[in-house]
């Protein structure tokens, strides 16, 4: 098995032989921005999307983040490189590297690096059985639909629910969910869905926004509302959505069942059709 | 002009060829705590002080950072090795590096980069003068009291004090100070100093400790209260205090003028008493 290649500033690389400067903003001050886009059996999901959310996420910081077209054509040279198959391709930009200080230069260049490892999907039986989850506080920023490489709270909120056998930790800020630690959060409630609404705290979520396309496509209600712990606790269905989560069951939140304790139907069918809209 | 020498996870190397891998936690998650001390003529100063901080930050996120007896001999090590002098020492520790996950393995070894750059005090002017500063709403996690390298907001905060030509951004949660965007903030009202209390909200900062400490010697009241945005405005006089920073008077804020808006008794006397004892 030959090493996988990344791309570095530029250049296509070995893995274990990619290094980035210690003066690198990202490694100093959490200075920039990511995403992460699935490749299914070759064929990359919303590339633009994400490539486009990038972009956004860039200029909501100030990062003078230009070429994207190149950089598309990076990322897929970089799919080809390792073989396509499925993967999931990482492409963090940091705002780049210079003597420490808060403050950066107006004509510092950005750092793009990408990884694109093979993608490890869950297992169906996880799916079929479903998952625990856990909420939490939502102690981070204010500006939370940046997808900033920022992430030390979400770090330690995924780390929590690991530690007490959970797969999620769902934020709550001032009594009512923003979005997982990595995911954005459904409930169900009779037969329409509900998701919070799009704000300064929870990231617009692509596989959110598909996944909303797709209820709408098949006659089911979506009302993006807040959504209280309380009302989260009390919902026929909870589910997760992201990239690589996909659309993920949770049949447990603080450890009180929701609905019967099994996935739901809503979130299966859901499942379902998003696997056949990414494979298509 | 030799080139600085900088510390990278054991080995001391030329600052141009220092790296650190793509995968190092700090680099993707921001997941890290730092210190920075500053060493006059020769001599660290409560270079212990920071060193306990930066296990304490450690031990908030979880990492298990050890050793800090070998990391100050390495620090002092770093300092010979750049000619001692006036110099900035910084010290990052990240959880390490492994394939991106937002959950931590629980052996991973931390990587903790050093650099001792030339300290450049500000110059006698600028504290003749005096400093603007902005306010800015705290948009912050709720974590401050971690020096963690998760720093977005406060970059952020700084460039934007500076494209308004101020000096520092001072943040407001619910309507109180908390701190700046790296530094502490007391104001004089009469004869006493008051600065916001220990709460999530603000680091402990060294330099606050060591100047409550020289005011109360010289029988100055200090009282840690909360402190509202228009108490600020209205104060007879604001002063910053950091590592960097030391004392610093400010004599706008938010270009309303404090006191007679000239650098203050108090904050100069502070300030002198300040540098007697870092080159004492």
């Amino acid at each position: 098995v030959s090493e996988p290649v990344v791309y570095v500033d530029g250049r296509f690389v070995e893995c274990s032989r990619a290094a980035v400067s210690i003066e690198d903003r990202g490694y100093q001050f959490g200075d920039g921005v990511y995403e992460v886009a699935r490749v299914y059996d070759g064929r990359p999901f919303k590339m633009r999307e994400h490539l486009d959310r990038l972009a956004r996420s860039a200029r909501a910081i100030r990062m003078d983040l230009r070429g994207l077209d190149s950089l598309e054509r990076d990322a897929l040279e970089l799919l080809h490189l390792n073989g396509w198959g499925n993967r999931d391709l990482y492409i963090q930009a940091t705002r780049g590297a210079c003597p420490r200080s808060h403050c950066f230069p107006r004509d510092l260049e950005p750092v793009v690096v990408m990884t694109a490892r093979e993608a490890h999907p869950y297992p169906p039986a996880l799916r079929r059985q479903g998952v625990a989850a856990i909420t939490l506080s939502d102690d981070r920023w204010a500006r939370c639909y940046i997808k900033s490489i920022s992430l030390l709270s979400n770090v330690l909120a995924k780390q929590k629910a690991r530690d007490e056998g959970a797969f999620e930790a769902i934020y709550i800020r001032d009594g009512f969910m923003s979005e997982g630690s990595s995911t954005n959060v459904f409930i169900v409630e009779g037969d329409s869905l509900v998701t919070p609404p799009l704000t300064n705290y929870i990231l617009p979520g692509i596989t959110r926004a598909t996944v909303i396309g797709l209820a709408t496509g098949c006659g089911i209600p979506v009302a993006e509302e807040s959504v209280s712990r309380e009302r989260l606790l009390v919902a026929d269905e909870v589910f997760l959505t992201g990239t690589t989560t996909e659309v993920m069951p949770v049949v447990t939140v603080d450890g009180v069942r929701i609905g019967c304790g099994a996935p739901g139907r809503t979130a299966l069918r859901l499942f379902e059709q998003y696997m056949r809209l990414v494979t298509g």
